[in-house]
């Protein structure tokens, strides 16, 4: 536990020039309708608009001198995308982007934005990996995994950091599931600063696969991943797995119609932009209310980058 | 200058129970865009979601003991309707709301929400009036108007207050007009609490009234009220004109695509979701972008209410 502190303390200082310290926000109504009182930690206000900036910030100085001068290169539809190439242009290093070619044209901009190089691929997991391991060989670019790296599960960690230092009393935090970086880093960060503070995983009920391995014990993938949630469709991995197994209390699973209804009620109340992604650990609280009530609980709102021509209402 | 120091800040801490101090948002991106340094007060976290509240809650705090105990009634399809209800319940007295029936249902159940208690009526300002006029003779209860009402202005006035204590040095303070209550108020606070600061007013150009009634010197009306800026639409009063000719210094006008390429700006890079007639100040200051350049620029954010079933992306 004490290394925890140590490590997420020196993560967090040596990303903190970079990254903005969100705030957190509450809503009486909200309150009143869930029965708890819920403290929004809101990276979408972070650079580029999500938590990753965290981790891959912290990934990224990591990074020795001689590997910096040959840059970073990543795979990647969404988030981890911009914060690779906002990340790297401002340490002014190249960034390499390898993005499936049938990605939102507004993302393909926002990466260019940030000066990343693209290269678009065949929309298949192959295609992505064997073109960044291509431009990792060719150019010695260092390869920037968006959630099974340790360096990025600790920059991931600091947002719950920073929420436990806002609300040292917070009984609960929760996150959503997906590759398992921000799960895993937060989990380490409830375990480093709150006090008899337990983190709490929700996930689509359609892509599940973190609450099986959670079962199982093992790494469980999805056969499908049909969910609104886009950001949570892959699976753990090797590293983030066993910091999950041995600090998350537990997984919630929720259906699509919660997730919708939660999203909207997020956007209608409170007045902020999230993905749908975010809305999967309120839309868990709200299932299961009695387990909450009168409880202080801490959810990290994720990110707010959306295409706001395909919305769900 | 000093006389309007005084109610000003008398208003501001008789409402202070009541009401959010709320936050100010900056972007990056937007300054970099604009060129300017763009400070948004936002009213869109305000109670209720919009600083309708700051009036209607001064002037229910205005009425007598025996004019609260009669309750108060306005006709209002928007903002001012939720206002009205939730000051009247935060004081424990009947409010009473004539809403025009084709009112969005999510508006009407806010308003429910709130305690009011509602009449419906053709939607015509005629019928809403006459209504109105109806439940206040019969029973007694105190009118009052959105914007031409002196105690309501003032309300409005705190929040541009609350920007300039925060950021004393602004150069100019924007707001949309529609009625004019908060121009008027926010001009008031300009030449109170502003250094060498100016007001200006964004409108649509579809809804010129304002601009036009500057020109005469006479309050115009609008033949037609077809923008997307729903608050907008309504024309100036006696009680608030001759404030805004003394004060404001000038009205820009903008187009629908204007507004809503603002709107969307706003919405994408800040997170934050707010009503159409919020873009229109943001929209102003980019379309005259030159004369803003290196300026400090307060802008009022109004409000958040929107239908999330009718967005114009």
């Amino acid at each position: 536990m004490n290394d925890y502190k140590k490590i997420l303390s020196e993560c967090a200082e040596k990303i903190q020039p970079f990254i903005h310290r969100t705030p957190v926000l509450t809503s009486n109504y909200l309150n009143k309708l869930s029965g708890a009182e819920v403290y929004f930690k809101c990276e979408n206000f972070q650079k580029m608009g999500a938590f990753k900036m965290r981790g891959a910030m912290h990934a990224i100085l990591n990074l020795s001198d001689d590997q910096k001068s040959k840059g970073v290169v990543t795979h990647s539809s969404g988030n981890m995308a911009q914060a690779v190439a906002l990340g790297a242009q401002l340490l002014n290093i190249p960034a390499y982007i390898v993005m499936p070619e049938n990605a939102p044209q507004v993302k393909k901009d926002a990466v260019k934005g940030y000066g990343g190089k693209i290269t678009e691929v065949f929309p298949t997991i192959g295609d992505r990996q064997d073109a960044a391991d291509e431009i990792s060989n060719r150019l010695g670019a260092a390869f920037l995994h968006p959630s099974n790296d340790f360096n990025v599960i600790l920059g991931q960690g600091t947002a719950a950091k920073e929420l436990l230092e806002d609300y040292p009393d917070l009984n609960v935090v929760m996150t959503p599931v997906g590759g398992g970086g921000l799960l895993a880093g937060t989990s380490m960060a409830v375990q480093a600063f709150g006090k008899s503070c337990i983190t709490i995983g929700g996930e689509p009920s359609n892509v599940d696969d973190a609450f099986r391995s959670m079962k199982s014990g093992r790494i469980e993938i999805n056969e499908k991943a049909n969910t609104i949630a886009d950001g949570l469709r892959t699976h753990l991995g090797d590293i983030n797995f066993p910091i999950i197994q041995k600090n998350v209390e537990r997984i919630i699973l929720v259906d699509e119609d919660e997730i919708i209804a939660a999203l909207r009620l997020i956007w209608e109340r409170m007045k902020i932009i999230i993905e749908p992604s975010c809305a999967v650990p309120f839309a868990a609280l709200l299932k299961e209310k009695e387990s909450f009530r009168g409880k202080k609980v801490g959810i990290i709102i994720t990110g707010g980058n959306v295409d706001l021509g395909k919305l769900p209402f």
